[in-house]
């Protein structure tokens, strides 16, 4: 694995799991109110559109970054639905 | 401009301007308790790592976008500190 796609996977492990900490936080406080759920809807719009860019230019970490990503955004709008 | 540039520039642009309506709503409310700390710092770290990627495969959207994220997490990051 060249050193690009490496720093590729480690932007993509860090921008992915940085949703982790936040959806946690969510769960164990039952709180989402200085959440914003603007944000939510256009970051799930961006991540997928990145998914499509990823494919487009064959790019894996892209798209695995981005759909994990998805994932957890859609949780944390879940919580965000949930506890609102 | 081919279509994958530009569906990555909208995606950029998207998951960029996600962050505006969460400083907004931060700066509004004063609040910040909901938003995770280590989110902030991991997203802040993945950013610039997707910085250096996209110089790497000289990626016009993915630089533009991620400098850009990156100075809405500081701000973001400022205003959590401010209203601990």
């Amino acid at each position: 694995m060249d050193t690009t796609v490496l720093v590729g996977y480690i932007a993509g492990t860090l921008t992915t799991i940085a949703f982790i900490p936040q959806v946690s936080r969510a769960w164990r406080l039952r709180e989402t109110r200085d959440i914003s759920l603007a944000m939510l809807v256009l970051f799930a719009a961006g991540v997928l559109l990145w998914t499509i860019y990823g494919f487009s230019v064959s790019a894996p970490p892209i798209i695995a970054a981005n759909v994990i990503t998805f994932l957890l955004i859609l949780v944390l709008a879940g919580l965000k639905l949930k506890y609102h």
